[in-house]
């Protein structure tokens, strides 16, 4: 999947995804009004509200991106009906041609990592016969629980040609808490990168490993660092735009080829309706505003990318 | 709710959970063969299956103990019915007065761990009504993300009244990958265990805190240090039976009040049916070789426990 995911970075000239993260906030008001008025204030008219605003906005960017990031708890909050449009969301972004890269980190261990891989990546068997749950391309996990919590999915990646990308370095300001502390003298994330490197060295495809790593664009030394100690690793940054990170903070994370990053970004493309740049669009041309938000996104970009 | 579940340990002198943690394996041949002739080879037909086997064992045992522990990915492999068959048992549960802990293992940061909390132990607002999505008592996290990931949850328990778990020490056998690392010449478990102690000081019930830790009964020395460390904390102790943990090797996590402690124990009880010791009962009676297997359970701890 990895080798899918760089030849559509190449094709669309973006290495961006877009996180589909929505909440009820950054839903306009009009299409939440018009579902509370048709189905009362449920989840399901929660769901058919989400639903709304990602098919629009799919709709709208589909052509110029390789990839979409669907955060799972922003379904699950809004219980069964959110996860079926969690479900309608990924079917729907893979009719479209877009990578689906489901922000699970889930991370547990033996048989019950299996069975949070065969949900989100594989099968699951029933007997002779073989059913996707929910079907990504790849899955964000979780690493604390080690070796025995990420090989399952590695074993899923492997019959499914399909991949994942492992907590690195996350974006946040308490990330380094536990990430940062030094390990006869090495952060603990340079050891988690080094099992990257490890759990990926049997999964490669066209120079890339289906073994990625999440980095945030917050730490541009760490990512410069990461990118040493993982060359055939594609990170998946989050933390640009809305978190703070620029273009400039994440120019060293891109390898010589071009490839290995794919930079996310969610509530500056999905709320883009919001944002003082693109309110003359109005609340109802929210996709157009999105759309405008992934033009300007990659053009920022290749400041960055186009060395 | 750790005063909840400390009474309801006191009250059925069982510091015990029971995981309810189908996988088809385990489940009983006629239960299975009976939903997939009616509902053909569908996940529709699997959570049916999983339905039919967690109600005959929570209706075995519900009397005996004072929690059960749903672990999602079980859910998750039969997608969209898995999960609702996840939110039925939990309604079940409570129904039969039970403590629900959701083993979900969830880790995010910010508004995403927001949601995650509002979907497993909150209520999410849709305009001015409030619905609980899972609406589980406990919650399982992950912490390498920080307090970042875990604020959120901790804002929820102090609004609902419930708890976490926060993962420190896992059973597994590469737990020590990264658990285990120096810092300062202390493991990181350690580290995260005094930072379970801090996220749980605001939320204090009859002198424990409703931030509990898992700490596995596979490492019996790193339970009785973890005792000490976090004296206030309840343990979520993964590992015994299955895994190998035995009632000895847990005998130092217990607290001289005979709390503190929940045992889990997930095949050991609701696979007891294909256990030698419980294989008399016949697969059609698997309740109550569960039944059975809870009972010896209960007698095997008190060894550890009435000391």
């Amino acid at each position: 999947m990895i080798g899918r995911l760089n030849s559509l970075i190449k094709k669309t000239q973006a290495p961006i995804c877009v996180g589909l993260d929505p909440t009820l906030n950054n839903i306009p008001p009009a299409v939440l009004e018009k579902a509370f008025a048709q189905r009362g204030k449920t989840l399901e008219a929660a769901a058919s509200a989400v639903w709304e605003y990602n098919k629009t906005i799919i709709d709208s960017i589909y052509d110029l991106i390789p990839a979409v990031k669907p955060q799972s708890a922003m379904y699950e909050q809004f219980g069964i009906p959110g996860l079926e449009v969690f479900k309608k969301t990924i079917d729907y972004c893979h009719e479209k041609g877009l990578v689906v890269i489901g922000d699970v980190k889930r991370g547990d261990i033996g048989s019950t990592s299996a069975a949070y891989a065969a949900a989100h990546l594989g099968k699951v068997a029933l007997q002779e016969s073989f059913i996707s749950p929910f079907d990504e391309d790849f899955a964000t996990v979780n690493p604390y629980l080690g070796s025995d919590g990420i090989k399952p999915f590695l074993d899923v990646c492997a019959k499914e040609g399909k991949g994942i990308f492992v907590l690195v370095k996350t974006s946040n300001p308490s990330s380094g808490e536990f990430q940062d502390k030094l390990v006869d003298g090495r952060p603990l994330y340079e050891l988690v990168a080094d099992k990257v490197n490890e759990w990926g060295a049997d999964l490669m495809e066209d120079g890339y490993s289906e073994v990625g790593a999440v980095v945030g664009a917050t730490y541009p030394e760490v990512g410069k660092a990461m990118r040493k100690l993982m060359p055939r690793t594609c990170l998946l940054v989050p933390g640009y735009g809305a978190q703070g990170g620029k273009a400039e903070d994440i120019k060293d994370y891109f390898n010589e080829d071009g490839l290995g990053v794919i930079v996310n970004s969610s509530r500056g493309i999905i709320a883009a309706w919001k944002k003082d740049a693109y309110v003359k669009y109005g609340a109802d041309a929210y996709g157009d505003a999105s759309r405008q938000a992934v033009i300007d996104m990659i053009e920022d970009l290749k400041t960055a990318w186009k060395r």
